[in-house]
């Protein structure tokens, strides 16, 4: 049983969004993210960066969103959302969770987050994320264009619902990630799943559906 | 047999050191970055991201240096730098690699190429960097204070030796990562490991040593 820390849309999606699609039994704490719940003193004692998610597994608070996608998808090897260790497709997969961390992810902070850096010239903090954002959905459609339709080619992973995720967090940008051709087919395909349904119904959701 | 592109000091500093400390054979390509080798056609078609390292893993090419960390750790299960996929300190691991790679080297890149960010007030988002790179160093000693020497506890991990170039990193910012005591004790045990030695001779390096 896991117990998952989550607020509707965060990054706490795609852990809930594995455990839906993995039929891992699982109980969601709603975190009040508007009310600052994140920063409260239970919380922090939970997970000391006062972000969601946070993933009770066996009794322990583990968190970083990448790191529960690569955890969960390897403790239900059946579903084979994982390539296993010895699977020559392992790197790749480790390779693509990192770089969407990196090179997404982190500059979403700043997109989102703007005065944590400068807080009166935030419209030149954000120009500067969304163009690192932008020039990684160019690299990644050109990736899909030749190896897709997925990250790994013909086999779904647990890649590719952390880049679903990251896909619906630029819907309201200047340009989304899904208005590239390859990016926009990935998303359709993910969406398409019972479980990405399950999950909406389950976090409120109705944008991006 | 691994093939590594590096550059000395760079990302690659730590798969470098793995590789050494794993006793794996291996063989380096230097990359001369000042001379923008990284960004040559030939080297972009290994890694469109145009940085060190680029790990060659039977003849396939992989990037992202905290995916190679837990790659190369998981390729070698005799060494136990990686807690195994059952083991119950799994999770904490991915966690540590993870946060390391989204709380320290992602603002470092900002602290290095404030450009990116804002051409002109580069001082200001050096400064917003700082602070976060400040705040992890702050909570990560707390960790170690309390669960340390190791971020396993007293199991040494991979993990550990990530961290120990994230600290070698900021040696030269207003307050260098090891001016924390439990980090810098953390240093001084990863540093005294004949593995190290090794690196630094082969990658010419004497700061820090």
């Amino acid at each position: 049983m896991y117990s998952l820390y989550y607020s509707p849309g965060a990054a706490s999606l795609v852990v809930h969004w594995l455990l839906i699609e993995l039929e891992a039994p699982h109980e969601l704490r709603l975190v009040d993210t508007k009310a600052g719940q994140q920063k409260s003193s239970e919380y922090l004692a939970l997970n000391p960066n006062g972000v969601v998610p946070t993933l009770v597994v066996d009794g322990k608070p583990l968190y970083e969103a990448a790191a529960l996608v690569l955890h969960v998808a390897d403790r239900h090897p059946q579903a084979g959302l994982a390539p296993a260790l010895d699977d020559p497709q392992r790197g790749a997969y480790l390779q693509w969770v990192l770089n969407l961390a990196n090179t997404l992810q982190s500059p979403l902070r700043l997109w989102w987050h703007p005065h944590d850096i400068d807080a009166e010239r935030t419209e030149l903090v954000q120009d500067g994320a969304r163009r690192r954002i932008e020039a990684t959905w160019e690299r990644l459609d050109a990736h899909l264009a030749a190896n897709g339709p997925y990250l790994l080619g013909e086999r779904l992973s647990a890649a590719d619902f952390y880049l679903t995720m990251l896909l619906r967090w630029t819907r309201s940008m200047p340009r989304s990630g899904d208005s590239w051709p390859h990016l926009a087919a990935l998303a359709q395909r993910m969406k398409a799943r019972p479980s990405f349904r399950t999950l909406y119904e389950r976090e409120g959701l109705t944008e991006w559906a």
